[in-house]
């Protein structure tokens, strides 16, 4: 099993991805090739001493950088490091793909060199929201900002499978993120998918407000690319800022800074668990392989937990799932997969 | 100036209702309309003793309860507490109103009763989001789930005037909330209101990404009523979250114990500053009258701040503007609306 690591992707790529990458092999035993400028990835490697076997280098002349236009600069950058690694899982050598370069840029080169899972209409980035102990997987976050009710069903049905397959959830718990309970509630589309989502064979538990996200009341949360990313990032902000004003106010008197010394390491681990990059990336869903996305401020330790989960998700059976519970839609639409969902349950009963 | 008050509406009526409006009076020498069950008022007032002159009971038989449909309660309660009251700003006995209710509800009988200022295509509830001493002004959070393009550029103007006549803010910074911070970003619906919000004299400062509202980067945030909803309750959700894993955290052992009761009273007043309910309540904009809502869990301190608010809405020549900003629309569309402005604009300067 070998990880196919972008290591010139994200913010402090090469450095903490190289260091992420010796982690992963340190503690876990993982098989990384380490994909992009053979010179720069040397020179980080060699701070480390010397380099275990089954960390290999890829060489990658060019890199998608943050401002490019993602799906241009794949086309057009035959030789970025996040293509040379998405080849190496085309061609078998690797299993599983880990980046945290720009999100629309691995998406893009996944869709140009492995393509759709057969059946998926649109494949969705999901995030693994910090709420709940294993997490809650949201998706879509941000792929597909204008959706068609079946996309979002499939979202339903490609995050079950995901957090059943990965996480070992048994029947995992599907939500519809929506401003009320009722079936009634929402806009057009939040009401139709409800509806359609009823139809399905999927642990489907109504409408989740997203107030009660955090309640843990739900192992896949279904939305919009657009609301999810929005959700997502409300999240990511309200949490700086409440941790912010915690400093302020800990730093405001001195008997306060005398107690805040002492909670000093209680907050720093609070903090670090709301943080979605703690979680070990998101998975590109419906794609044509194990990929998966880590935060573009990912350190060591953020991307030695994505190769793990790049790993778990590979020899998870995930994707041969995914492939049993969508395949038919391609022919019936929603319902087919639906229906699908339903037999891969009475074979398994 | 007399306040129009709900004292049926909200989870804690009549107890808070009427204590809020006795502390109104005293603090803000502010009168009150107290609408609702005269028997149920009499008893809540009788606890605080003599009742001050200026504080009124103006009988109302009915309420629209919390799981009423909202638009139907309206129309079949006639004599519900909400529909009386808006009936006082209607014939001129009171110049505000605030209500703790069903928003819907309110919104309903707003409608019902009031009518929309002339031009207004689609009133917006308003939310002050807890980020800023003054707070940013969010609309619309859940009156409008599908929208037109043309309502959030008028959600956009409606805001503009009521942060300049309640607020005092000279030229309001007014943002889009979405996904990223290009004029390409988004989806469907902000791409087009993007393009449009340029084409009007408002102060527009772009796209606004979720994470970097805290930031107080604008004073008005314009949102169709389902984003605008989710990002309230995220909002909402996370702050909950983040407190009480605080306090889990903070009671785990002895020594955390020990500090946490020297910072005690700073976390309550983080925590309270963080919550929407605080800051006076939320407008309608764009119904013909000045009608606050509070929050569902009002307690006497909210009510005795929607009041001060109700009051300065309805001083502030607040409506005045919005008529003077919108009317033209109902004849040339956004474009006249836009050169509204602009005229008002010349004559000030």
């Amino acid at each position: 099993m070998i990880v196919a690591l972008d290591a010139m992707g994200g913010d402090l790529a090469p450095t903490e991805t190289v260091a992420g990458a010796l982690l992963a092999k340190r503690d876990f035993g993982i098989d990384v090739a380490l994909v992009g400028a053979p010179a720069a990835i040397r020179q980080e490697l060699a701070k480390h001493g010397e380099t275990p076997a089954g960390i290999e280098i890829v060489e990658a002349t060019e890199v998608v950088e943050m401002d490019d236009s993602p799906a241009q600069a794949v086309r057009q950058k035959k030789q970025a490091s996040i293509n040379v690694a998405m080849d190496l899982i085309k061609d078998g050598s690797a299993d599983a793909l880990l980046s945290a370069g720009n999100t629309g840029a691995v998406m893009a080169a996944a869709l140009l060199k492995l393509g759709r899972v057969r059946g998926v209409e649109r494949p969705a980035i999901g995030a693994m929201a910090p709420f709940t102990d294993k997490g809650i997987l949201i998706l879509d976050i941000g792929a597909n900002v204008d959706c068609k009710p079946s996309w979002l069903v499939q979202f339903g049905q490609m995050g079950s499978v995901y957090m059943e397959k990965v996480f070992g959830i048994v029947q995992p718990r599907v939500g519809l993120l929506n401003i009320g309970e009722e079936e009634t509630k929402g806009n057009e589309l939040s009401q139709e998918v409800y509806s359609r989502l009823q139809e399905t064979s999927l642990n489907f538990v109504g409408n989740v407000e997203p107030d009660r996200v955090p309640q843990g009341v739900v192992d896949v949360l279904v939305t919009d690319g657009f609301t999810g990313n929005v959700a997502v990032k409300v999240t990511e902000g309200v949490a700086d800022f409440i941790f912010s004003q915690l400093r302020k106010t800990l730093a405001s008197r001195l008997h306060y800074k005398l107690a805040a010394a002492v909670l000093k390491p209680a907050l720093t681990q609070m903090r670090s668990k709301m943080d979605y990059g703690e979680y070990g990336g998101a998975p590109l869903l419906g794609v044509d392989g194990a990929v998966i996305v880590a935060h573009g401020r990912a350190n060591a330790q953020a991307i030695k937990s994505g190769l793990l989960r790049a790993r778990e998700v590979a020899s998870s059976g995930m994707l041969d799932a995914l492939r049993g519970a969508l395949e038919p839609s391609a022919r019936d639409g929603a319902k087919g997969a639906a229906a699908a969902t339903r037999s891969r349950d009475e074979t398994r009963a």
